[in-house]
This record gives structure tokens, C-alpha cells and sequence, in this order.
């Protein structure tokens, strides 16, 4: 058996397609969006109001440039493509160096060199293998300075991320500018959570791949709900705060409920919706289903927000409020545990830890025993989310984190810094893509975080106003009760272009 | 959106490769393999001593025939298929029907009839939803009356099913000839577990498509583990009791360490197996890992098999044995619950439902607490089954299936009954196929079960001394702690046949 598998060495050879106007772009400097004024006391020297377009045309000379790279953050299915962009689009005779573990490494001065046989093994593949990755933020004067020493003799550090992390680049960008240093620091979109969207960054890369092999699972086990006929398959799907994965893989899979957060349901409401579901199909003779719940679900549910948000200040359950302690002996043992033990590092409830799916598969039983529902109930829970992040990238995402890591290439040709490579009309072909440079400040606010007033990038959650949720509130009714399931298979790399080349249903103009 | 995916439309029109003797084949009959002596008093009119191999050459004159086609047990991808494959092999003006929810509608005589309409909307397609399956048994003579009734009328039945419904449609074989009956039953090997094998059948369709999907994902989380570089994933993977999914895809992802239930290891040793995996990575540097759990390992480990079977006696645990006791008290509290409340109709243990994954996980921390282990051990647990059963049949599967359905309209042709369709020389071009029919009987012995002597197909368990796992065993100690993580990707239809035709690995003559 050989290591690399058959469509390892066959996804190495594929060739991104790339926009035409990189091939000889400049950046014009446009009208930008102005940021919170509250933000020039924090940023005065990236604070301005200016924007940037890629536009035709011989830009400054091209010069050989040493740019250190980093991923920060969990993995993103199209990330490899990002360096391998850069590394194709920098001038000769630039050195590339990869900070190994995120941030950490920029703050460690912990690096290797990525010359052609470091590149050439990651093209097109998954995972952030070649330098890993990391979540340490860089924060104190001391990191920073560490940081400062660390960047000397680069021209650039280009920062693979998602809203913390881009916003990290942004402080370091800044300092960068304040101490007279050279160095420039340029940001590239990374989630597959799909919150990290602007009016100018249309969607982040990694989020069509994830989506797909979570639609590829979910389809699946729908088509394995309808022909066994006696389970509920309670599915679990990664992506934060934000529902927009489920509602993705909702549209795309057309599964009979789809729970989206931000519509903003209480516990009491969420079980009826459930229990209603599973009562009006027992009617019609079906005791099986599936629903989606997104992985954020539990911070939007005002009880359970409330509840977390007790238990981050107090950590003691004794001190909780009368309300709040009854939310949380409401709640499953095995939740109400999990709760009050799994904190992460600054102390907080481990959202991601919460397991929703059974929390909701309790209730919901429980529920159905009070109202004495003479149907059958059997539960499967799943929970998808490692398995959609270091996938092979889908060719959407081969080529969009190709052309963002050529942009990055751009920025730093043209001596860009504090700003986040964007690329709209993604739903076009890669010909059409229209590609601009967003400064990070532009993009944040102020929030208190830990007692402290901080610099964030604004999460982008389902716009429950939009399009594309109005539209599956159209749908559901029918999904609920008459089976509509859509099967997308796996992501496929050959053959006709409607299978290898879609884009997410997220893109469309509804 | 249209309902169904482009994939879906694109796999309806794929044409399964067929072996080419097919087009003109007549049965021949040989020597086959003796049934056990003790088979001769159950089965007085199928035992015999021939077997049944296809060859070229015109065979019995086609004449229109009335056929009823039925899944039994859990779905396999390719099962559709078998149902193409038959309806396209029947002779014009033959009459096909499809009972639906396994035996129960060869009970209950409930059907529906399958037309051109109904085949061609599931060619290629995964799931058994066309007529749904079960996993009714006919045992009683009041049921067998009843499918007698049913099949007047019909020349054969197809039993698309595992090890227990081949059994099952073998015993209604031999009594459709004790009662004089013309209606034969053929049976077509189904089960994802790969454990219904014999010298003729070399594997079960099913296996290949669900062993692809789980080390597209096992793939997938080894690549993401790669790259965070801070969790141990515990993978469980369907399966039943044996451990060939498991093997397979230790084979196809080369993972850290893959437990297989036929070694026959302790506890006691299987904790110690991953512990010592977890402080020799973390000499090395490593904090992370991917582990692979057959779904059947718990009846395997000594310990829990005779607290299991003691359970299945006592259902009460305080009639247990000392040891048994011990072994109980020894489990984790949510393992002994499991053990305790989950019990199936017959009143025993359900296996399946045995989080090993967690039982493991947990007795690996607490002995790494035991031995003071200085290093960092976070696990995150996931179980793959229902994902891989109704996906798309990758096209191995889809030839496979469809083949077997033309081989049951040959045996219907043929007047064979009691017998399975058998194919070899899988690992070869389909061309290349060597084809025979089986009797059911041949493949039997007396077990005991619910404290009767019944008729069983003995389930084929990993040979630990066969080729394929000695190869693993060489290969395992490099794959500890030397990560030679392979990323099988995705399921393939279009493109090099290398991606689009490959088979299990589980052929290989190693």
C-alpha cells in the first residue's frame, strides 16, 4: 500500500484556476467604509477611511520579499492553497518562511523555510499539516515586543484566520506601524463557520468544504432514515455561534427540521417545535427523521444564555441566581455536568463541550412521555465537525484559498498592512471574482470581554430577515412532514462541472 | 434547488460493468462442499452435496416469470442494484415485486409491484428505500403458512440479506419443497460487516462503499489531528462482531493504532495497549492520535463477554457471579447503565449500544492518572455506522449489486432454490468474475440461541493468522508512533479508474 492514496497524488497535480487580472493587477485606492470612531483611539495610524481594488494593470516592480505565513484556529479545508498561492505568486528569489503552531510561533520565533518541496506536498490538500496551527492570542506589550524582534528582516507576515485572529494581525499590524517597523501584515479569511463575512468578504474559505462533506454525511443518514423507518438521527453540526452551516446543510440536504439559532426559540419552544414534528409524522405514519441542530444552538436559547453567562461570572453553582438555578436543575445531569466542570483556560463554559443533541434528545423524550405520544421514539445522536474541517479541499475552495494566498502576494508587492484579502461574486466563475482589500478596523467594534473593553471583529450570523432564510422557511412546512431528502453524494473532483464545481447555496442572491 | 443533487441525477444514468459471460450463461452443477452431517434431519430436502457454477453456453429457455425481491437487515450501498440487475435480467413479460419491510411483508404478503418507473428512479443509488427492509424472522409455522400463501403465484423469491436472513430464506426454501411448492428462494450475500464469507463468497456487497465513506472521514479527522496536534480521536466503527471494517480501513488510513477484536485481548491489555500508545507519542513529542474501536470489541474482551452473557441470564445484577460482579463494578457508570437498561426483545445486552469508545477513553484516563503521566491527554470520541450504509455504492458496489441481481434471474431461470449467488475473483477486471451458486446449507452449523439448537451461517471473523492482518502487524509498530497518516479522500465516480474502480484492500491475496 502506498502512502499517499490514489486521489492524494491526483489532488497534488490540479492546477487552481485563478482570476485572469492577477496576472497583472495593481490596487487602487478607493472610498472605504468608515470605522467606529471608537476605534481611532485604539488604531490611530490604521485608522482611515480608504478601501482597496484589485484592478488591471502594471502595479510597483516586483522585488524579492521575505514573508513569514502562520495559520491561526481551527482547520480549514483550503488553507494549504493559501500559502501555495503565495509561494507561486511571490517574486524570485523571496524566501517564505511558515510560523509553526499559530501565533505561538510568531511569538517563539519558531519557523521553517517552505521552499518548492514543502509547497509542492500540500498543494491542493487538506488540513494545516505543513505548519500546523494555534490558538495563543497575542496580547501583552512582552508578546508583542517578542513579535517586533521576531519580524525584523520581513517584509510581511500574512495571518490565516478567522475573526480573533484577523483582528490579532490588525493589533500587530498597528504596533507594527507605531514602533516604525517595516513589517506589513496582511490577513486572509479562514473559518469554516461562515461568520466571518463583510459587505465586501462574501464568505470565508473552508466553509463549502466542510459544508459538503457534512451534507455528504447528512444525506446519508436521511437515505438510512428512509429505509430503516425506526430512528430519529439527531445531528450535531460544528460551526460556532452562528447557524450558518446547518442552515447550508439544511438547503442542501432538505432534512425535516433544522434548528437555526438565531431565530432565537426558548428551551420550552425548541422541545414543542421537536415533539410537534415527531407527533404530526407519527399521524402520517412516519416514526423516523432527521434534524439538524447547530453546534451554537445553546447560546441562543435565552435560558440556557443566561445560565452560562451565571456560571462564567460564578463559578460556584451555589451563588446562581434562583432563576438560573432552576434553568440548571431543569437541565440533564450529565449537561448540568458538563456545565459547571468543563471550563476552558479563562474560566468559561466550554460551549463546544455542551452536547445539545442529547440535551435536546432528554427533553424531548421526556416530553413525549407526558403527553403520553403512543408512537415510537428511538434517538441517534451524531455530532459532525473534525470530519468537514481538514477534508480535501472541494475545488471552490482550492481555487478561492489559491487566489486569496496571490492576493496576499499582491499586498505585499504593494506595501499593504492591516488589511483582510476579500474576494466577492464567488458565486461567478473564478473570471468574475472581484477582488479588493479590506482594513481591519473597518470591520470591528468594541466588546467587553473578560471586564475588558476589546477590538473585535463582528461574528456575521444568519440574517433571519434574508433571502436565504426566508426561503427555507417556505420550504419547511413541506420538509417537515413529506420527505424531501436530497442526496449531494461525496465531493467529487472529475467529471461533469455541475458536481465539481458548485459553489454553497449561502451565495446565492435569493 | 432542485430535489435531487446532481450526483444523484449524474449516478442514475451510470451503466454497472457486467461480467460479459452473463449475456448467454447456463448453471453447471459440481461437486460442492458436504453440509454438516447434523443438517440432514433440518433440512431433509436441501441437503445434498452439489454446487452450481455459471458458465457460458444457452441455458433453459427464457419464459416470463413472477418474482417477489425483499431486503432483510441493515442497509448495505449496492442493494438497489441487485434489484436492477434482476429486474433487467427477467425475461420480457415477467412480473416483478418488492414485499416491503424485509420479511414481514412476505408475511403479511404486503408489496409493491416494480415497474420500469420504480427501477430506473433508484439505479445506482444508495439506501434500501425503494421497499424498505426489516429485520423480521420467519420461524414460526403460523408464519411460515402465511408466506406460503404469499408465494403462490410467484416462481421465486430473492432474500437480499446477511448471514440470518440467508439462514431464513434457506429454511423457507426447504419447506416450500416439503409443502410441494414450485416457488423457489434465492439468496444474495448483503452486510456491510464483511463477515458473511465462504470459500465461494468472497465478500458481501455493502462492505466496499461503507469502509470507503469511513476512511474518507478516518482520513479526514487523522489529517485534523495532524495539524491541532492536541487530541486523541477514539473512533468506533460499525461493524457487529467482527472486526473486518476495522481492519480495512487501519489499512487504508494507517492510523495510530487499530484494536481488533479477534487478537482477543483483555481489558486489562487493551488499556494498557493505548496507554502505553500515549506515553511512547508523548516521549516523542506527540499529544495526539487517531484510535480505531471495532464495534464488536466488547464481546471479544473476555471480562465483558461473560458479564454479558451472564447478563443475557440474569437480568438482575444481583444474581451475578463474583467475578462478574467485579467485573460490572469495574466499568464505568454510564457503561454498567448501558449494560443494566438497554436490552433488546429477546431480553439480551445490546452490543451495539455499548459506547466502547467512552468505556475506553475513560479507563485510559483514569490509568494514566495512576501512573502519574506528565502529559497532556484530550480525547474526542466518534462512531461511524449509519453514515456509511446508505451512501452512494461506490462503483465496485454498484457492478457488484447489479451483477448479483442478474445472477438471481438466472438462478429463477435456472429452477435453483435454497441456494446464494456467489462471485470470486473480485480483486479481477468484472470480466474476470468467476460466478457460482451456493447452497445455504452447506454454510451452516448448529448453534445454540435463546437456548435452542438453531441452524446459523457461522459469521467469518478476521483470520489473526490469515495474510491480511499479519501485514498489519507489521506494519503497526511504524504506524504508532512514526504518523503515516493515509487520506483515502472522498468516494470517486468520474475520472481515473485508479480513484473510480478500486477495491477493498480486504481481496488483496496478501
Amino acid at each position: 500500500m502506498n502512502d499517499l492514496s490514489s486521489l492524494h497524488k491526483l489532488r497534488l497535480a490540479y492546477v487552481p484556476r485563478t482570476p485572469e487580472i492577477l496576472r497583472e493587477a495593481k490596487v487602487e485606492a478607493v472610498e472605504g467604509k468608515r470605522a467606529p470612531a471608537e476605534m481611532e483611539a485604539l488604531f490611530p495610524k490604521s485608522f482611515h477611511g480608504k478601501g482597496y481594488r484589485v484592478v488591471k494593470g502594471p502595479g510597483s516592480k516586483p522585488k524579492p520579499v521575505a514573508v513569514g505565513v502562520m495559520f491561526s484556529g481551527g482547520q480549514a479545508a483550503g488553507g494549504h492553497n493559501v500559502i501555495t498561492g503565495l509561494f507561486d505568486a511571490l517574486p524570485p528569489k523571496s524566501r517564505l518562511i511558515g510560523f509553526l503552531g499559530g501565533f505561538s510561533g510568531l511569538v517563539e520565533n519558531k519557523f521553517i523555510d517552505l521552499g518548492a518541496k514543502e509547497i509542492d506536498s500540500v498543494r491542493n490538500q487538506g488540513g494545516f499539516d505543513l505548519i500546523g496551527s494555534g490558538r495563543t492570542k497575542v496580547e501583552t506589550d512582552e508578546q508583542l515586543q517578542k513579535v517586533a524582534t521576531t519580524a525584523k528582516g520581513l517584509d510581511a507576515i500574512v495571518v490565516i484566520g478567522g475573526d480573533d485572529s484577523n483582528t490579532n494581525g490588525a493589533v500587530i499590524a498597528e504596533y507594527f506601524i507605531q514602533q516604525g517597523l517595516k513589517t506589513k501584515v496582511i490577513g486572509v479569511p479562514k473559518t469554516i463557520d461562515g461568520d466571518l463575512r463583510s459587505e465586501e468578504i462574501e464568505l470565508s474559505f473552508g466553509f463549502d468544504s466542510a459544508c459538503k462533506t457534512y451534507a455528504e454525511l447528512i444525506g446519508n443518514i436521511a437515505r438510512d432514515a428512509l429505509s430503516a423507518k425506526k430512528y430519529y438521527h439527531f445531528i450535531k453540526l460544528m460551526g460556532r455561534s452562528a447557524s450558518h452551516i446547518a442552515l447550508e446543510c439544511a438547503l442542501t440536504t432538505q432534512v425535516n427540521l433544522t434548528l437555526i439559532g438565531e431565530e432565537g426559540l426558548g428551551l420550552e419552544a425548541t422541545v414543542s417545535k421537536i415533539v410537534d414534528l415527531i407527533v404530526r409524522r407519527h399521524a402520517a405514519g412516519k416514526e423516523y427523521g432527521v434534524i439538524l441542530i447547530p453546534e451554537g444552538l445553546v447560546e441562543f436559547i435565552p435560558e440556557i444564555r443566561n445560565l452560562i453567562a451565571a456560571l462564567n461570572v460564578h463559578l460556584d453553582k451555589d451563588k446562581l441566581g434562583p432563576n438560573e438555578r432552576k434553568s440548571l436543575l431543569a437541565l440533564p445531569a450529565k449537561i448540568q455536568a458538563q456545565l459547571l466542570l468543563e471550563r476552558d483556560s479563562h474560566g468559561n463554559v466550554k460551549v463546544s463541550q455542551i452536547e445539545t443533541e442529547l440535551l435536546l434528545m432528554d427533553l424531548v423524550k421526556k416530553r413525549l412521555k407526558e403527553i403520553g405520544f403512543k408512537g415510537s421514539f428511538n434517538a441517534q445522536e451524531h455530532f459532525f465537525g473534525y470530519e468537514g474541517r481538514s477534508c480535501l479541499p472541494s475545488n471552490f475552495d482550492s481555487n478561492y484559498g489559491y487566489a486569496l494566498g496571490q492576493m496576499a502576494a499582491l499586498a505585499v508587492r504593494e506595501g499593504l498592512t492591516g488589511v483582510i484579502c476579500a474576494i466577492k461574486n464567488l458565486e461567478m466563475p473564478v473570471s468574475q471574482w472581484d477582488m479588493s482589500f479590506v482594513p481591519a478596523v473597518q470591520l470591528m467594534r468594541l466588546e467587553t470581554r473578560g471586564g475588558k473593553r476589546k477590538p473585535v471583529i463582528e461574528k456575521a450570523l444568519v440574517d433571519i430577515k434574508g433571502g436565504l432564510f426566508l426561503y427555507y422557511t417556505r420550504k419547511r412546512m413541506d420538509w417537515e412532514i413529506n420527505d424531501h431528502y436530497r442526496y449531494p453524494g461525496p465531493i467529487q473532483f472529475f467529471g461533469p462541472p455541475e458536481v465539481t464545481d458548485s459553489h454553497p447555496v449561502t451565495l446565492k442572491k435569493v
